[in-house]
């Protein structure tokens, strides 16, 4: 079935045209000049070209036309190159000659400034109106490895097609045949993206079964929630990586300038890659390896690694890699140690790691640690072998022919190799040639790549789809209602009440407009209570005294009223409440968020929240799966586990608690901002309690409930 | 001056040996046979050459000898490569020779099973009562390539010194000519260091001239605190990099068997490597990356990085990457930008990162790209450029051309070049000719390498020494007498005179034996006081209930006194204190550590001090500057300079109890444990209040103080 979100027939033009225009092309040619119709040429694409240039009859012996309106047919796929003052009349041309496809290569548009904005949309306009599709501006386009057409100005080196599908926000990823290891079947810089993007290049990608892999460099997304949803469909079929750049704050600013993408907060977008399976990588080197590893291994089906070792002090660089990416070190059957046993000197303990060099005193060196690594290999207790072979000029080769045989024989484990030194890139051609084994130049690397295929294969690949299914007791209709009566602004105690609508435990309590109402009110309410202080100035209620816990009698609660509203004349009026004596501190919250829409938090909560900087954030809705990862992600899951021999929490209570407020933010996009600190979870059992809650309810003006 | 903890002339002979016996040297030759006396001539040993074999006349044209008291001469060194079994005997008779130097490369010994430990132990018996000292066993030995001699039994390829001084714990970084931009001036795999090891190497390789980096790999010391204090002193004069192994659980079981290392407490190795200026790097390729920087590269002598780049998306990483590793971005003068202004179309608008590629559209690429980066580097606000330049194979080489001559002009700024794709090691080549200039495969790893130069310059190299010199108001002799006086096990309620002792100020208390005694105590003292048992199975007080705060009465005293009595009918008795109603909450704490002795820890402090999890360790004592540099790592020291608007906490008086902490673990190592928590943190210039304290004493048997 096909993927949602893209147009194939359209899509098709850009990466496979079966006739081109090239709008501005340059007569001068060679080394340097970044000729695309010359490049054309060199990369061997087959279709029909039509360079379009009023100044020239030919270029490279190929046919100029003064204008596209001239050509002999209507190309699939106009490329234009112009000068960007030139590039509105040039589209506006395209789209009446009936091109449904553009590819705008020119720069300083609307990452440039005001005048570049202008002209973007007035392109962007005319393409709209003729019902054209345009990919760019400010890209190099596309590249098909396997049909030989791409659109760059920078020269492709013609190579073998690999089943690897690339989609980026800079053409240096396509240009600098970046990556040696990984190579390319079909790549697309999509620049500022401001027509066709990374989601209709997503679905595209994803439906050719030619590519296994597809590895993404993104700057930033104005489409998050459909990126999200169509990523969550893909990687049940095949691994999507991503290298999320514009981290930093200063790294977003800079990426408005290059893409004009709007970056946003990178912890959503963690969430959003986690959630919907996408592996993110931290840099080129990590896209690399895990493309590598994805390539070239089976999957890894369990995290038993066993270490085949010819130094022990990599063996222990390797072991702690192993715990760093949360794998696990395989334990040797019996029959294994007796046979390792019997080729090691008496003295010997073999283990893993496997330090192969005592075995080898005496004996020729590779054969005796193929041997080995076979018997290793072969044991049912190892899912994978990391091998640390030693990149001897004298040795090493001959050892890379040996392992290559005997991974052969085994094509289930993923192998690994690390090989450093003068011989390893020999070493490395030799023993890749088996194509389930992958060399890395570092144990860590080697580790993490292990790593990052065992949590494809065990967490995402071919899951059960799992979607947020709608819980029972969400009343929708009175929360809607109840905030379009609160109108914009903060919410005041009334925040309780939607809390309730959607099922969330909250104290009982009362408004009081002065301290013989809050005596009144506890009485009926019954002790402990709370009385708080509530209003515009009042968000951060404790640090300014706005909250007396723990009242025991109707004078306490009078003589507490009247101290708050002491220290707070800003207040708008008194809230009195149950007090709930004790509880874990937990904080939720929901928000809006630029590219992902409604997302929730999970943390430590109390007053310390911000010091301890224990928060997980999902996009809502969620489901309970989803509510259980986030919550195994935090700290505060320790602690509601019992720490210190303390009872534990009522986890499952919680969890009801984050899947409903996210139902909340999902359904209700006017809350802007909602946070419950603390909810109070109460023993196994038990459940948990909202004693404090803050909400922002989207509109032009923003006032304060009181 | 002369280094402390080594004796040259010994160690010369391990290094730089005029003649040298191998003992057990084998007949077989030829690849794969890891013969040492064939490296040797292979190597171009110039020196003296005695093989010992009694089964052969000569081996590979050198005459053989019987034994070593057969010999012409007493050479320097004598290697033993025999089996395990026969060590002990060539050992006593080099000994007896007059042999003053061995290495034993064969393994099996201590790392291997109690037979191994047992044979250790006995020749090591024999070098000693000799006055003979040994590298090893277990190891490959030493490595000059200065003076071509190795021990080695891998070959070892001949290549050109360079200034690297390596000391390992695994002959693997000698063997596999690892980390081919690093090369090797002098190495030493110290095995498992029974005798000579990482500071007798580290102070001989410090004092060598030639050397201008030192690197180490560790799996673990066993004289940590001697390490510290040579470390504390090379750092001053050139940079160690070490590569601390065995990080985790498993590596450090592992690293038990491997060189009978005790890895140890890794957190406490970073802070010993901190305070000393040791650069720790996370894995082989950034000790190849930094190594690198400090053999290519001028010094850092500021933290603006310039980025010249092909590639608007590459810069973008560069920019996260400066982010992560703390560097910043330079603001380029008004002159330089008009310059790069004129060369621009007239929408773009230069800044940091600068993107090159628009200026260079019409133009011959490799020169402009130069002149381009000329005027950045040459900027007066500009302290590196991080140069972006895309290796493609058409333009990059004549690029690296122009580069390199760039460099030329202007040698005081480090240049780092990332370069990626088929041409990268061509380019490498070529611009690195002039060695101001460090390539690197990726923008992180470009950065990460900037950010270790800058480390080093700003905080280590050339530093003033800032040695911790003793506090006044320490009675060391008053906290004898009392931890003698105490005994061993847990000291009760009189570790809050010990830290008053030591001038750390505590709330004012007293014991009481029963409630009534406690109310008599209380009116002493003065209200509110806190009420507190005391005894074995109270370390987490206010989990059991045996605490009571802010009782403001003689009866509430009482009857918070009779509570906590039967909450806690194991206590010992009653301790009454002036209770202390509001401050920050922190941690101080002591111990002794295996490897480096004394060390102190400060954290955030309180119930949840486990959940926050923010803690810095240091080695005691503490110079101020450097109690300043720990208390700036925590998350506390944030909250401490005033939250959400409130009072900041007295830092000063914070950093006072630190130290005085500092000295009183330092100068009673008697004290096996000691924590303070809390300690509370008033208001600047009030200073801090010690409310609980817990101190565990060394002794036989282990009492609990009542």
């Amino acid at each position: 079935m096909q993927l949602p979100y893209y147009d194939r027939e359209i899509m098709d033009r850009f990466f496979r045209p079966r006739a081109v225009a090239i709008v501005g092309v340059s007569r001068t040619t060679g080394a340097g000049t970044f000729n695309i119709l010359e490049n054309l040429l060199d990369y061997g694409y087959t279709g029909r070209l039509y360079p379009v240039n009023p100044n020239a009859a030919e270029i490279l012996g190929v046919r100029c036309y003064a204008s596209v309106r001239e050509l002999p047919e209507v190309p699939d796929l106009a490329i234009i190159t112009l000068p960007r003052h030139l590039v509105p009349q040039a589209a506006r041309d395209c789209a009446k000659t009936g091109i449904r496809a553009i590819i705008v290569v020119t720069q300083g548009f609307a990452e440039a400034d005001a005048e570049g904005a202008r002209l973007q949309e007035e392109f962007l306009a005319a393409l709209r109106t003729a019902g054209a599709r345009m990919i760019g501006p400010n890209t190099l386009g596309t590249v098909n490895v396997f049909e030989r057409f791409s659109s760059s100005f920078a020269p492709i080196r013609r190579t073998e097609p690999l089943p690897t599908g690339m989609i980026c926000q800079t053409g240096f990823f396509l240009a600098v045949d970046l990556a040696p290891s990984v190579g390319l079947g079909i790549g697309v810089d999509v620049g500022n993206a401001v027509d066709l993007g990374v989601v209709e290049c997503l679905g595209y990608l994803a439906d050719d079964d030619r590519l296994q892999v597809i590895a993404i460099h993104l700057e930033g997304l104005d489409r998050g929630r459909e990126f999200f949803e169509l990523a969550r469909e893909v990687t049940r079929r095949k691994p999507v990586l991503v290298l999320k750049t514009a981290r930093s704050a200063a790294g977003a600013e800079v990426a408005g300038s290059h893409t004009g993408s709007l970056a946003g907060e990178d912890a959503v977008y963690q969430a959003a890659f986690d959630q919907a399976g996408v592996l993110r990588v931290g840099d080129v080197d990590e896209l690399d390896d895990v493309v590598k590893a994805f390539l070239h291994l089976p999957p890894l089906r369990g995290k038993r690694v066993a270490i085949v070792t010819a130094t022990g002090g990599g063996g222990i660089m390797a072991v702690d890699a192993c715990s760093d990416y949360g794998l696990e070190l395989a334990t040797f059957g019996e029959g294994t140690l007796a046979e390792l046993r019997a080729i090691a000197p008496s003295w010997f303990q073999p283990g893993n790691p496997m330090d192969v060099w005592p075995a080898t005193i005496g004996k020729p060196y590779p054969p005796t640690f193929a041997h080995i690594f076979t018997l290793i290999l072969n044991d049912p207790g190892v899912d994978a072998v990391l091998c640390i072979g030693g990149a001897m000029a004298t040795t090493g080769p001959d050892l890379a022919d040996f392992i290559e045989a005997a991974a052969g024989l085994q094509r289930d484990k993923p192998i690994v190799w690390w090989v450093q030194g003068q011989s390893a890139p020999e070493i490395a051609a030799r023993v890749e040639r088996s194509r389930t084994v992958a060399v890395y130049p570092s144990p860590e690397r080697a580790v993490r790549a292990l790593a990052r295929l065992y949590e494809y294969y065990s967490r995402v690949h071919g899951r059960a789809i799992d979607p947020p299914v709608a819980v029972p007791g969400l009343d929708a209709v009175a929360a809607g209602r109840r905030l379009g009566a609160t109108g914009p602004g903060f919410m005041g105690p009334e925040a309780f009440d939607l809390l309730a609508d959607y099922g969330i435990k909250v104290a009982p309590w009362g408004r009081a407009a002065s301290p013989a109402e809050a005596g009144r009110l506890a009485d009926a309410l019954g002790y402990p209570v709370a009385v708080k202080a509530f209003g515009p100035g009042l968000v951060h209620k404790s640090d300014r005294g706005a909250v007396a816990l723990d009242l025991r009698s109707r004078q306490e609660a009078e003589a507490a009223a009247t101290s708050v509203l002491e220290r707070c004349p800003d207040a708008c009026g008194l809230l009195v409440q149950r007090f709930v004596p004790a509880g874990y501190e937990v904080i939720l919250g929901g928000k809006q968020d630029a590219q992902f829409g409604p997302v929730v938090l999970l943390g430590t909560g109390g007053v310390l929240t911000e010091l301890v900087q224990d928060v997980c954030l999902g996009l809502a809705p969620l489901s309970w799966h989803e509510a259980a990862r986030m919550l195994g992600k935090t700290r505060v899951f320790q602690v509601l586990s019992g720490l210190r021999g303390k009872a534990p929490g009522d986890v499952d209570a919680l969890l009801g608690c984050l899947v409903r407020l996210s139902w909340l933010v999902a359904n209700h996009p006017e809350i802007l901002e909602l946070d419950v600190n603390p909810l109070l979870v109460l023993p196994a059992g038990q459940g948990c309690v909202a004693v404090d809650a803050r909400v922002r309810v989207a509109g032009r003006e923003e006032t304060v409930g009181c």
